[in-house]
């Protein structure tokens, strides 16, 4: 079971003041990419695995969403995103992603923001959505990126002639990195892209997209710091298609 | 046209050491990977852009292949390879591969090892490969990993903390790269993963594998230099099918 981090309590405040969490997919920065990768939302059935907030599933039924049901780990994330709904159509629930306990075939699309990288086994991940989904559904998802979560020292450096570099080391060593983000010690898993991708094929879908996101010239004039994330891409972002 | 690097005295001289140019196959690293992306051999027509010293060729057709057409823009690489092959079912022609000019539907396999990232055009070469292959048809190529040739200084640095890092900056801007590799000014064309991904299935190709290569364990023993490769994969090999 992955560290449930959400719920300690200086964890959730420092998130709770991410542009992302007050904002919701507004204040995303990869929402526009992954919105592009997304099936029509009219009439299906919806699983968001680390739903968070919320802000997904409500966006979903506002497009036309038959139902949304969203899983986190985190109590605290999952209370928060019941007071933020009020919508007979959406479920949230508390519950471990790694361990999903719902009827075959029962989603056309199972969408995932920045949580599949806490997860260990994401074969097993692939096999169970596989599972979930009907034949022609679509997992969508996005995690960090595996040059963004491979280096011991993750974390801008200076090069000798002056520019700014991302130091990558281990990229092809998988597994554990623990790292200082809100506060010290979080746990994520790094996996090659190599891994993600052969991991879908291997469990019976079919690659649609992948996106290594980065910003654009507008949201760079908007947002001056985002600039040196063209360096390094943070996000991967996926879709593939259960194969019939 | 890419720059004729290898055509280059010097260049070719010193590339012409390499355990890849002496060994042939077995003196390329990545190529146990790259052969289980690979079809059976048997009675099909292949196409090598890129086919230097035409090692892969003789190797397909000693694999029962029907026939082999390689193209190198290289003249020096198309005498070796003719020099090196005495079979009337290899054909070594010199030729930009970014402009072919050869017959719809007629090869079963097209294969590329470590050239394309000297191509400026990689879309070009999708549409060219898709109209080439019969449907089904497979299209298996090798590059430098973009996380290899992103850098504007690619080389290994040490961090403030002593590790051995590979220094990342621009990944996302793609393009033109001058590089010093047997000798000062070559020039490759830096491409993300997503961009060699995406061209492939935006010209109707399906993905079935994507590899990011790095030694096996067995290999740092016989290599142990090879073991930095594990810090940031030198190789990316992807395998395509032209979709039905």
């Amino acid at each position: 079971m992955p560290q449930n981090i959400y719920d300690d309590p200086d964890f959730f405040e420092g998130y709770s003041q991410f542009r992302r969490s007050r904002e919701g997919l507004a204040g995303a920065a990869e929402w526009p990419v992954m919105q592009t990768m997304l099936p029509p939302m009219q009439g299906i059935r919806v699983l968001d695995l680390g739903c968070g907030f919320g802000a997904f599933a409500r966006w979903a039924r506002e497009m036309g969403a038959a139902s949304v049901l969203g899983l986190d780990l985190s109590e605290k994330m999952i209370a928060r995103a019941q007071e933020l709904t009020s919508d007979p159509g959406v479920t949230y629930r508390v519950a471990n992603i790694e361990k999903i306990d719902l009827p075959d075939d029962s989603f056309e699309l199972v969408y995932s923001s920045l949580a599949l990288h806490y997860i260990e086994d994401f074969g097993a991940i692939c096999a169970a959505v596989r599972r979930l989904l009907v034949a022609g559904g679509r997992f969508v998802f996005s995690v960090e990126h595996p040059i963004y979560t491979a280096p011991s020292n993750p974390g801008w450096q200076d090069d000798p002639s002056g520019i700014k570099v991302w130091p990558v080391n281990s990229y092809l060593v998988e597994g554990r990195r623990v790292t200082d983000w809100i506060r010290p010690g979080v746990v994520k898993q790094h996996r090659t892209i190599a891994s993600y991708v052969n991991n879908l094929l291997d469990h019976g879908f079919r690659l649609l997209r992948l996106e290594e996101w980065g910003p654009t010239p507008a949201q760079i004039t908007e947002h001056p710091d985002w600039a040196t994330e063209v360096h390094r891409p943070p996000f991967l972002l996926i879709g593939g298609m259960k194969d019939e």
